[in-house]
């Protein structure tokens, strides 16, 4: 593991770090701040993961994270998106390839040698951060848009491995749109019944109630986002969440678009929601 | 002018216009941060110069100065560092030309025509702002690294303009460092008697202590930062500013550099700085 950066923010250290993934094969990027806490002692973890396009740099710089999390005590670990380097398959379109990884684990061709999302985001990854880090086995999972699709089926697929969920803006359902149905058919094939395991409202009619500990999820939605409606769908999962009597709550938020800004607006939020489990 | 975002933010808006410049004789954009009170009244406005290589962006997305800004009801205007365009002067190197106007009027050529950043933030886009926008002529300023310089000279040569000037690692004298001496050089000519005036410590030095009003000056400098020695030396103007007895106060923090995420750890007490003035 090869350190590419280091800066100090609100007393605690925001870094960058180059590693190799045996599950990915290749070379992976990720971020980490560890807040003031850390210097005396081990801290949990709050995984974040981005939405489409991004690297593990956005939501470090654009986010505003650092404050409350320093105040919290809570490292925050932002992974990229996909697998990277020139070797890794890609595709012309924003939505599938590198920047698209959509936290699963392809099976097709020609993406099934790097594209292991899934499993570094909830295994390797999290193995590694606790190896390097002063870091307890505490973790919360949060993202946004594709990252709050990762959040969420990751999250729910590995309880107890992750106290809570939070998402912004999430994809609920990649089986109910059009990012979804593309990108899965791609990484996936076109049987659906495949996809299952990868759709957050699939996985929520699946809670039998008799589970040993369910994480508590939170969700922010603006209603001025341009994708709400076409991709994203939060109503579903809601519904969901209701006829299973989960753990759930969701703010619809009047105004607020699919940007980082709506993101920085209520991330100390979804901090404090995490904190409360990960004590 | 012309709307090219919008986007919610903390209950404000932060939006991103461009208008044609009288005075640079380019279009030039800007970014706005308007607070929630904005809705109800006028409020005043912080005026943030950004340093070399930057836009008018980079601090509207990394510093997030937007949550202060709310609470407190200040509107954060962010220019950009230069005039922009194709007819526009520039030079390869990062630290002349475009993204690296030093907020000084160029005498020299290729530079005259477009290099008048002074006029353009002391005068001109307050004008526009003002004109609107719903705030009141409370203005404050406040920048990084070059746009410290910038802060630092316009604010002390226009009060009370400026009701209240604070910096972020601030070039305190081009007249005693590199980038100074090469941007100067270049914009301004050889004579170093035309500089004084766009030197924060020559400046000071002139201070008699019977003017009207010295806005109060705060300074924040990162002890790790690479640029300390060579191109900022703080203490110059530290002692200028002893010596006449002005409102200055400056922080020396221990272990931040010279990026957004020093920025950003104390961008609040910034803006709770220029609150108190801007009543």
């Amino acid at each position: 593991m090869k350190q590419l950066n280091s800066n100090q923010c609100f007393g605690g250290q925001q870094q960058q770090f180059e590693h190799d993934s045996q599950v990915l094969n290749c070379t992976m990027r990720f971020s980490i701040f560890m807040p003031p806490q850390a210097s005396e002692g081990k801290v949990p973890v709050l995984y974040w993961l981005s939405g489409l396009t991004c690297t593990d740099e956005n939501f470090v710089q654009k986010a505003g994270a650092q404050r409350m999390a320093a105040e919290l005590g809570i490292a925050i670990v932002a992974p990229d998106t996909s697998p990277r380097g020139d070797e890794v398959a890609d595709d012309e379109a924003y939505d599938l390839g590198k920047g698209a990884g959509f936290y699963l684990n392809a099976t097709q061709e020609p993406w099934a040698k790097h594209y292991q999302m899934y499993d570094y985001i909830a295994y390797e990854l999290p193995t590694l951060i606790e190896a390097h880090f002063p870091v307890t086995d505490k973790r919360a999972i949060s993202g946004h848009s594709m990252g709050g699709h990762g959040a969420l089926t990751i999250g729910l697929r590995n309880a107890p491995r992750f106290k809570s969920i939070s998402a912004f803006s999430p994809i609920v359902s990649p089986l109910h749109c059009p990012w979804g149905h593309k990108a899965l058919t791609a990484y996936l094939g076109d049987d659906q019944a495949l996809w299952v395991k990868y759709d957050a409202v699939e996985l929520m009619k699946k809670i039998k109630g008799n589970e040993a500990y369910l994480p508590p999820i939170k969700v922010d939605q603006g209603l001025a986002d341009n994708f709400l409606q076409e991709q994203l769908k939060p109503q579903l999962l809601e519904n969901a969440a209701n006829d299973v009597n989960y753990p759930f709550e969701i703010n619809l938020r009047d105004g607020y678009d699919h940007s980082y800004f709506f993101i920085a607006s209520f991330i100390d939020e979804h901090l404090k929601f995490h904190a409360q489990y990960l004590k």
